[in-house]
């Protein structure tokens, strides 16, 4: 079978040499544990993170080793009581860029289809929708009324993160690279947005579309958007930090521009570093929720499904250059 | 009697002829009003933004009003219940610099010599102790077993920050200009801090003095002192943005350097804008507890009064440039 692994840390904005596609033995099954194939490969800004040479949040991948990534597999061997062959399964991280994968079920959940489909799993019912959950409504303590602005809004995060500010009475402000990423934002029920690579002064027009302004920023981006919204901070506003995607080509320099501490102070604002994965005692909760809403017809999301296994790391940089439109999957097997 | 009115917005660093030493009529006394002279006139680090052209949290000072400030005052005359002349009374913000004013008993608290000393009013029992108390204790949360870093830690507010932290069971740590500073923090109780005139490299200096990483950071400061914290956040780390005084001389330009979001991420840190006036309703319960805590000897301010009301402008310009030690005041009467 084959597998990506990392050849090197990058410099500056990740490159597709900096993987390797190699032949692998299939993993045995151990006793306790499920062998599953890939069906669909995830690939998220986080994992910027993960194969940077600098420590971060959690241990990232040191060249050599298989590339970390959740999947969505189809278990073909299982010595795990209530796992059997032909069952679908999902991994948030530790399935791996390769085509099969021997697992422990710690790291595992079973697909329930009844919830939502496959690719729904490594989206609205996995990370991204538990990231956009707890990101909006607790670390931001978002309200009914506030006006709640998004960067990367059309990316896997920011067009759940508008539709549940809509749902809990907010009015989700899009920032997006393209036209027509706000008119699909737009159709998700967003109220308004920009597309910031068509707009001169991006805090002036941000000004115009919030002129109380910015009760509630999820920030996807870092960059240019932060500042925007930096200079158009309501009282009392609550900004989350989720992710820096507009960083990734410069992820070990210092990231220099304007610092806002005379601003903050004067609107009294927060910001507060986020990661999901504090909140996984609230995990099965947010996810009844998702898996109603998206029942409901309340949360839709658009997928951007890459075919085949060996564009993975084309993908995975896409995601940099915000060429994705949707939540982005790759498709890799059968 | 004299009053300081402003002449001009400075243009970076205030200069003295940015005020102009003006003769005024006695104010006349009004109906439910006193009449007060002035004993002790405050200088402090927020008059920067009251003199700036720019918005801030409060309306500024325009060219030819006089200058706003507190003072410790005598009152001559008084149309106001339960004030008689003889009392002392002290003004946050308006009794100006002038030698003489006319207020209404709303900006007015009786100075009781009981709980503190006249000088202890415009201090620990006035907004300087009240902006200690709820920056570090309800905005920044201080939990006992916190290492507490302290930017501007000899100043007005610094050295009572270090003192209630200690109280609370934290472990203060003193950001000062000189070495005298330093030592008088020590004095205070503060565990441990840096002179940071003669520090090299702060933030490793600092990490060697915090290994487990900073858990609350009370920033007065801003620049130099606020990027060295934040190479050093402990995981969940609370800091309160509470003056920018090293700024003051650039006050309106943009601050520019290095943004630490990632870092904030990762740390699932917390950045809080903090004015004390948001917490008035919680004033009267702050000041009984600080003034215990004065009576005990568990809180001890230096300081550092200048004497002459024709050297407001001097006295307060110093201030920007660290060369007050504790907290300055300027006597002016009698």
């Amino acid at each position: 079978m084959k597998q990506w692994r990392l050849r090197s840390h990058p410099e500056g904005m990740p490159q597709v040499a900096d993987w390797e596609l190699c032949e692998a033995e299939t993993p045995r099954l151990r006793p306790g544990t499920v062998r599953a194939r890939a069906l669909l490969h995830d690939v998220a800004p986080y994992m910027r993170g993960r194969i940077s040479g600098r420590a971060n949040y959690a241990a990232g991948v040191t060249p050599g080793q298989v590339m970390t990534g959740g999947a969505v597999a189809r278990v073909e061997e299982s010595d795990v009581e209530g796992i059997v062959p032909g069952d679908l399964v999902v991994s948030d991280f530790q399935f791996g860029w390769q085509e099969q994968a021997v697992l422990e079920p710690a790291v595992l959940r079973k697909v329930d289809t009844a919830l939502g489909p496959p690719e729904a799993w490594l989206d609205v019912l996995g990370l991204n929708g538990v990231t956009a959950y707890f990101g909006l409504l607790h670390t931001a303590e978002m309200r009914a009324g506030d006006d709640v602005v998004v960067s990367a809004a059309a990316g896997s995060v920011g067009q759940l993160v508008g539709q549940i500010a809509g749902i809990a009475g907010g009015r989700a402000i899009a920032l997006t690279s393209t036209p027509e990423k706000l008119a699909w934002c737009r159709e998700l029920g967003f109220a308004d947005g920009l597309a910031y690579r068509d707009t001169g002064d991006l805090a002036a027009e941000l000004g115009r579309l919030c002129p109380h302004g910015v009760d509630v920023f999820f920030d996807n981006s870092a960059g240019a958007l932060h500042d925007a919204v930096m200079r158009n901070l309501a009282l009392g506003a609550r900004i989350t930090i989720c992710g820096q995607v507009s960083l990734a080509g410069r992820f070990d320099e210092p990231d220099m521009g304007e610092r806002f501490l005379r601003q903050i102070m004067i609107a009294r604002a927060r910001i507060q570093g986020f990661l999901a994965i504090d909140h996984a005692a609230g995990y099965d909760t947010a996810r009844r929720r998702l898996g109603r809403w998206l029942k409901e017809g309340r949360i839709r999301s658009r997928y951007d499904i890459v075919d085949g296994f060996g564009r993975l790391p084309e993908a995975l940089i896409g995601l940099f250059e915000s060429d994705n439109f949707g939540k982005r999957l790759v498709r890799s097997g059968e």
